[in-house]
């Protein structure tokens, strides 16, 4: 069995319960998060052998968060405790006209105040056949740019795959430092994940105009920037997008496309009545993973990886917890109709 | 006042609260639910004289089931108590393109090993004049198959009439079972619901391609299976179907047909945004009673039925709690629209 | 700073939770609203000064009203305390077909009760500089009518601009007695807002057909209705009207028509997924009066009120909690795409 | 089997969840309950048939409060529908030294605002044996006094038996109002409970010194101020009290007196923790009454009535949800250390 | 490090929120717990390695109840998963002078209907060094008290110490039958845990007078039957009991004694107000065995799990969530006091 | 009416919903609070004029914040607005043997890393008669030192009354560091709240000898110290203390000493069931206030201080949400038997 490591922050995420605004709430719902973790978590749940790594602190917060890893089969022997907290995030979830707002309250965690020589990456990557990171993780610190750049070095020199997926955040650092190093970080990726705006946040390249409302009439855009991804970086054998219509909270269309040792791939369209459009894209990865790991081929794993996404969205929380029947149950025509008893 | 008496398992349902996975939950909505059960509560709410027939076990769940069918007007005098335990299943609601996952618990329970000696036919039917059960209460033990084949022979002798709906259920015993059971149940029926693939697991009647996203356009097909069960089945004089189009978990169209007395009746269709998506059946056979009870025509009838059927749609629990004057409101253009303050 | 004085009830609101009907609910959530209230709060959240005049009981539930206004910054001096009781109104969500139910518990409550001697408009009035009130304000019992005329008189004596928001409700009053009030009032009135129904109601005045679920293919007919209000009653520079298609409990499009000083403005057509239909014309007034408030142009004013009651319907509770640069994302394309992180 | 009859109010009671004052609660649990209703389930519940008289409002708090008695049992054919509201009360669970905190919200209720005329006694009381009600229901208005009396006297002309809570309630009436009542009524009473102040406040007799924290030692007083009612009223061949030291909201001691046909009884004592402090008394009284039905010798009567008192002070809500066999195990020694399993 | 496998059953535990009786609840807060799996959790948490063996379904039911282990660091790899269904015990907490109810719905399990021969135990138990069970689990089937008897022969021939707690349940065999198995399994068994009512019942020893209120007090009559229990048993080293006397479900004093290589150990007395009176003894368990993992001296090793069962009592659940220093904080005199911040 | 300003910081309570412990708690209960927030809000309820000084981060958790404090009639006027983010606690609370658990998530709030040039004194303290803040502000950052310190040379020149509860905080700071800045600070002080280990630990005086299971039996020590500290510090003309005797979670007595202008004054002893343990010295602090704010004489501010003290250990939360008149129950005998109705 291939091993993935994936490597990142996972945070307490409090949603006011009850769809509430902060304001009119006195509870929160609490579930723990971040971008690699739900990647590492929906492989482990789709029986792929998955190790996190991250920072936590040594409170009961950190045992929490261990734990919530733990239960769903994630392999957490790498983990680091220690420093000062676990960061959190607000989620507001919107309605309709009104979007979801994001809080973050992340600055000064336990993995944002780490060194970069705490990690001890020969160690780390034994028996490991896939590093996962996404542009969050740089994002966080100087030091963890560090991290990661080293730790890619390493996958290098020991034949292990790098996976980033670029998802870019506005709120975290400016394009031009993500730019600067996706510079750097690029010439290593093996596989690159890249949406929406992270094209041109991320990398510098025009992929459409913007517009999220209609992702998905823009495919030609999209597909001539992903090709100019594998071209700028003869190592990224892969490239996939996913490509969204969204109309509003709950309504949107998604769709994906794969560009893999030359070919393109498209999957088809869903339509979906979202619950929590948050996830998706970290979902989508562990699909394509997934689908490395088991060697699809490369119209079966766009699909199934599409599919992994939607149903991401039919879901509270971060994490994707649905197995692989779930998901090719999705792929067949008629699913939602299916009860069955 | 005419009387009708159903006959079959309630069961204590549990859903995990606030949307959730069973395996992210830490609580349960607790409520109370089964086919005949639903029907019974439905026809009290609307003013008809209902009376339920089961066995419960001996303990604070019997009770609780018992009382919740009281709360809602439902004579309980009939109700056996005794032997193991009250049936369970756990209903996880899907959302978008995630079907519902029941997970049934329910061998074992009291009703499943009763015996059908335990049921004295002669004192129970005492002033009743329509005995209801669906194709649910046999498929739970051949002693239940014994009991509701002597109830019928009961109720051909006093002229009791015999409804049944068809109620295919597949995690329950095949189709050859099934329709073994119908042959030898068909010729007692004289009012018979069958929907969707009810028709060929339990009758072995093709009645439609299968393809629950689009029965509605499935119209004709389904008007020649319901001729067909009539011809078939000439004690059998009012067959009716409920007729759906399903998008997503909660997108659908739903409509009925009915032949009674050789004519056929056919509803309006209603687009339906559903809350939770079962006992919709449940509800319609409810109706369909109502308007045999108060001598409704037949298209008020059906007209009546499917507009029960598609509010209990936007209820939780499987009961339709719902009463005349509220179903009346959906029959009339722009009920949505009228907040009355 | 420009200053508002609203007049008229709050209650407490008791919305069964989880979605269910009253007769399953063992719990409500509690929230306190009402029509005048809401206005209030949704100015003093856009940055608008606002004093709030009502009469609440001396106990626990009047002190919880009160800290609620106070906590979204509204002015409460005003505000008399005494008499029996706080007004309470049953909400129970409708969803689909199933149209939202309320119940109103509010007779005999501490504003019904007072006595129009009760209030000193010389003092509640000092450096107020526009008054609204509601239709609902004079429904509620004949000393409110004399007192809402007596604050008018004061008004016109003492240059403070008279905003009145018909809303008509049935359960209150009747249309004779709506109309017999209006009357005597509307001579007063220099901003008048006037929805659906309410024409015909409140003024006697043919609007549209009375279908709701169309009232924005009835555009022209408004427009005639809102012109005539402007030309029986000269004092009334403006006139405003939401219009609504209503296609079930959650689907709907919403749009706005303002005369003002003889010129006609129109909104852009919202379609939205409703979370709460309930004070969105509270809302829209508010919106409108910030426009005034703080010197819109007309094009800019009715778009930005129509914006503000499309957010409110994704809110739960009577109470708009958003701040004007919310309600301006939604003014802008894609709001609902951008969950800023 | 003998049949009693209870006549008062339930209400609709709204408790803050979670311990929470009004103040900061956003949701209330909801229950119903009312002196007299309370003693009607708790037969129920033992087994005994119980009729409840009260009238409802004919909406969907009416239909709830109703639904809940036919749950538990009582006969509800005589319940009368209609008028303006259900009662309501506001319940602020207290903690140690901070006392609970009732606001009554029931003034203008359907009950209150019901007619004697309305009450049909000759067809209410067919086949009675007890009439039960409290001092509650005529301190709710003029006419319910009225209706008490006529039922009384058709009472005593028919041979049923009559009994009397006292239940003094100071936010309700003086005692001035109650103790002229009380000379109307209680030569017709049979059976009269009379705890704490109530000898005082409703009766004009001096039982103790008002210091509820230690009501247990002045037994003696108490002994007086009961052979004092019975021999001021010789129809009253059974007086019963309440005892009890009060140390905080959780902490208190529960005891109980009666005399019966000229002699005394007196129960063990309980030490309880208190999960609410409400509806003891009631609890008690049905206690009583099931003796009465049951044929119970005295000290079995007293000791089963205290018991069933001091279980109901471990339920939440206002109904004493327990049976028979479950008030028999509190009168065993060690109860509460059965855990069986 | 040594390894502890613990072997039993583990269930969905459902408990009425808000300290409802199941009656009046309409949701469940859900758990999973069991004597065995308590004790394995417990021993993970102080940082010890535990392996649970069981047989769970291949259902969502049985993916949570194995996620929970996980959590929590237990070693799930031994687990069987198939059978028809998860047992289930519902759990009403008593309070006062009501004793907790407990109504069981095992019957049917997974591992009730397992066979013996699906345990390899040779296989389960390489790298074993304790196998630890408690009477419970022979008390499901004759499979289970095959397959316990088995696993003894095993461990006896492969130097695996045994340890079983008596944990006799009235409600699922009679003391003839635990009798019958005890003198088959004694002779195995090197720790035997023996409380209460269990010396009697699974031992046919006369430990103490029954009455729980008092256990403390009869010190002397345990210590007399702890020591016919090593005299009758010689390859039972350790005997250990826990001692209380209850008060009320929320007051209790415990103690606890042990007899270890002919020594007697006596604990401290703590004085409890039990938040959950359940799994005190498995926690008790589980800090004995962690004593004897970490090589605790006698009287440091009794005072310990007497401090790790009083801890229990303050948790709900069945799992006592606590670590190796927060049970030495209890150790420490005034734990209770240190609110540290 | 005189004016108080209280300085300090407020924070978000995360408290896991149900008694769960962290790691199995899916929901949290939110508030708001901090120790001078606290007093400030006491003060207001009281109906005292109070105004609350610190940063808040301008993000909807800052708007709820200080929504909490407007709601509960607090002036909000002088509070500062931007920095990163706002400070968080979690609170677990404990139960009998289990103490609760608090991990502060404070680090890098708005306030903790606000400058002392930010605030303008002059400004600030228009209008203001007393100046509270305690031992946990100076903890945070040494620019609050300074600010403290600044604040408290203004307060000298104009006459403004400077109150410190010391308040020491073993996580934020050593007793070297309070001792330190007690030193320069004390000599502005003119009325000490100083409890418990605060003698010893902020300034190095002993007072008792550490257990917190008795202070009360050690009142002459206290005595003792509190005298030492009015000698020590001169302006200091007001020394107040709370005695505490704490059996468990649950159980303690409070009692309080004073030294006034020369004088003890000494309170009753109450016996508290506490509901939670937090924030009683706070509320004993605003009740002290509360008395010099209304020119209590000596023994009646002391015995309203520590009423008000123990009324807070009853209800949830930090705020202490009572009137004057529910204090003054309080100090009346047998407050809590007095359910009024």
């Amino acid at each position: 069995m291939k091993n993935v490591l994936t490597f990142g922050e996972m945070m307490l995420r409090l949603k006011p319960s009850a769809n509430n605004r902060i304001v009119q709430s006195n509870s929160f719902e609490a579930s723990y998060g971040g971008a690699e973790a739900n990647v590492a978590v929906s492989l482990a749940l789709q029986g792929d052998s998955a190790t996190y790594l991250t920072k936590f602190p040594d409170n009961l917060l950190g045992d929490t968060a261990l734990g919530t890893l733990r239960k769903y089969g994630v392999n957490t022997d790498q983990i680091l405790r220690g420093g000062p907290r676990l960061g959190i995030y607000f989620f507001e979830k919107g309605a309709s006209v009104r979007g979801t707002t994001v809080v973050y309250d992340r600055a000064g965690s336990s993995l944002a105040v780490s060194k970069s020589s705490e990690y001890d990456w020969k160690n780390i990557f034994s028996g490991i056949d896939y590093f996962y990171f996404s542009g969050i993780t740089p994002a966080i610190s100087k030091e963890l740019q560090t991290a990661v750049l080293e730790a890619c070095q390493y996958c290098k020199n020991n034949n292990i795959q790098v996976v980033c997926d670029m998802n870019y955040r506005g709120k975290m650092w400016t394009p031009e430092e993500a730019q600067s190093f996706s510079k750097k970080v690029m010439p290593f990726v093996n596989i690159c994940l890249v949406h929406d705006e992270d094209f041109e946040a991320s990398l510098g390249i025009k992929s459409f105009d913007g517009d999220m409302s209609r992702g998905i009439e823009q495919k030609d855009s999209f597909k001539k920037a992903m090709k100019q991804v594998s071209e700028l970086y003869p190592n990224c054998h892969t490239v996939a997008s996913v490509l969204r219509n969204i109309y509003s909270v709950e309504d949107s269309k998604w769709s994906a496309l794969m560009i893999r040792d030359g070919e393109f791939y498209e999957s088809p369209v869903y339509q979906v009545h979202v619950y929590e459009g948050v996830a998706g894209g970290d979902a989508f990865g562990a699909g394509l993973m997934h689908g490395f790991l088991n060697d699809f081929k490369g119209q079966e794993q766009v699909n199934y990886a599409i599919a992994a996404s939607v149903l991401k969205l039919t879901i509270g929380g971060d994490l994707n917890l649905v197995s692989e029947s779930e998901i090719r149950d999705v792929m067949k025509k008629d699913s939602a109709t299916a009860m069955k008893r």
